[in-house]
């Protein structure tokens, strides 16, 4: 087996594990930054290695599409193209194509589209999408899916789900392939069923039936209130298998992770950090501010006064402030740093928690802090040690 | 005295020295990146100093305007604003309000303008300027000056001048006040004078009653043809005492360093080697190319063969000529990074040769391995070791 549960909560679902990949192993609960386009945004691999990242997150279809798969197939994958050496999951880019690309048109055996970039034309199958992944030689693979847009009615989610499903036999029948021919690589396809529990649990039937390393959770954080977000999270793990982890997609605000933790999620990626870091949104363990609001003006203590990271060590909230009024791009950089490396930092206690026992007692001690005003964050930095 | 000669080429005006500032030595010949926001664009002070920067250059106008002379003063100047502890030298701003304000208007004792940023009315004298720069706590100091613009005919340009030179008699006293009160800045105010010999002499004449450092040799530039540059600076630099430090300002792609110390410049300053980064443009020893080129595409050695810098060492072409077509900051951080390791490179080997004796060979070779064509560029970079 890759995964391996070391550790349990016993008041909530909450586990620690280690996951074994062809790059490195994989501390659980893990957040994983996003490389969309084999590129942290702002972020360098210097940057991803001093922050500790075990894990990334790239995308299939971007990469498809630009450079090509043919262009990271000739740099010897990924993981040399971009000279980053953890562990890099793909996701298939079925959201994607469904999201961005203009004119698509989807049948029982694929997807057809034209891409964003340049107008070209394209298919994606479930076969195809496993090929793209063999060759950029993740280590992690997702399958080609169908994740309903918010709302649907049951209907159209069902229709979604089956589509998923027929797509998930074929792609599990081209993995098996790929590992037949020497893939080391792992499987995590994408379970759907949207907001409807009994859609959630007969996707999870059919994906009992798959041989997976992996199961990724698909379909949330598409618009719905977070209420919707647990209660069917919260039932479709239930129906899930102990010994597998389980990967909850494109959520990841610090309160998500423990959410979402406390509920038997083990990785989950997040683009939120890096996206309002260039908007100039910091993160700290309270809650959030703008570095752009007029306190930061003249404050010359850190971001965060309690972090650790190179940023807060060296530079202040006046300078950040001034560096993103004025447009410069180190600000994107160095906001962005800090926001990953408090949601590390997160993960790494949240594990320790689940280790030592306290988990429970520190999910609430971390929402006993959290301030919804950017004022009161600022003033409780502002009297931090 | 603050500036030290230790070599002189003897087939040329070259010569390697060190200059002694309150914060630390600067060998010369010198290249100072620009920090003109208080950032070298794209990079951060961690960047500084990995690639051995002893000297950037930032401007008065820019910090009065954003973040506010007192923002900067409460930090405690400059360099704890930034996290820099290097040399830093500060243009008067003369040149940016003449060319950036809105509805300036000049007059015998100063210029009243409109902000670029918010509209709001500023007035900068020299006196205003000398107090600016005290207040930044910057370690060389410029004066405030009226540049003349390309073209202006000799009555225009002596005109620009004569009001530079009441300006400077001003500056002088300001500063050498400051001196009193006990101030370690270096003072360093700017020749003007136009295409004009005659008045680049009356400057130079000028300045020899001032109480200086050093003088920065202003008006260059500013769209004049390179050989009017050289013409001009050539005539300058032999009415200057020896035993000061001349500063070329706004001068400086690899070319223009070897050409400028061979006419007995020290210190040069450009934004070029970031500004072209951001689009695209790597330069390397044997000339420059675009990143976007479509030879970049699947080329997986570094942006340049021989290069040791840290971009170099670790991406290739490919990846980077990824990052950038996918508008990925990481791209301008990057190359930006390799152009100014370059910078600093060649003025590092522009001194030793004039130490060793070899300048005028070492600049031969320099200039014969230039080539014009990318494609030569990177047809030569491909069969580099």
């Amino acid at each position: 087996m890759s995964f391996n549960v070391l550790g349990r909560d016993a008041k909530s679902r909450a586990r620690a594990g280690l996951l074994a990949t062809a790059h490195g192993e994989v501390e659980t609960p893990v957040y994983m930054p996003v490389a969309t386009q084999a590129s942290v945004k702002a972020l360098s691999q210097e940057d991803l290695e001093s922050l500790g990242v075990q894990a990334i997150l790239s995308n299939s279809y971007h990469l498809y599409l630009r450079p090509g798969t043919s262009v990271i197939k000739q740099a010897g994958g990924l993981h040399r193209f971009m000279k980053y050496d953890g562990m890099i999951l793909t996701d298939s880019g079925g959201f994607q194509v469904l999201s961005q690309a203009d004119l698509r048109t989807i049948d029982d055996h694929g997807v057809s589209f034209k891409s964003h970039i340049d107008g070209s034309a394209h298919r994606l199958t479930p076969e195809k999408v496993i090929e793209i992944q063999s060759e950029l030689g993740s280590d992690c693979w997702t399958a080609l899916d169908v994740c309903a847009p918010y709302p649907s009615d049951e209907a159209q989610t069902r229709l979604a789900l089956e589509r998923t499903m027929r797509w998930l036999d074929l792609s599990e029948k081209a993995f098996l392939q790929k590992k037949a021919e020497g893939s080391k690589a792992l499987f995590f396809p994408i379970l759907q069923g949207g907001f409807f529990a009994p859609l959630r649990l007969r996707a999870a039937e059919h994906m009992s039936q798959i041989k997976t390393d992996g199961i990724s959770l698909g379909g949330f954080s598409v618009g719905e209130p977070k209420e919707l977000t647990w209660e069917i999270l919260d039932k479709t793990v239930q129906s899930l298998p102990e010994q597998k982890p389980r990967y909850l997609m494109g959520v990841g605000t610090p309160e998500d992770l423990w959410e979402a933790v406390a509920l038997g999620v083990d990785m989950m990626d997040c683009v939120w950090p890096t996206r309002v870091a260039r908007n100039g949104q910091v993160m700290t363990r309270v809650g959030k501010y703008n570095i752009s609001n007029s306190l930061c003006r003249t404050n010359f203590k850190p971001l965060e006064s309690s972090c650790s990271c190179f940023v807060c060590r060296r530079y202040s909230k006046a300078y950040l402030s001034h560096l993103h009024r004025s447009r410069e791009l180190s600000a994107h950089r160095l906001i962005s740093y800090h926001n990953i490396h408090l949601m590390l930092v997160l993960a790494r206690e949240i594990r320790q928690s689940i280790l030592d026992g306290s988990f429970t007692e520190k999910k609430r001690e971390f929402f006993s802090q959290i301030k919804k005003d950017s004022k009161d964050v600022l003033a409780h930095d502002h009297f931090s040690p």
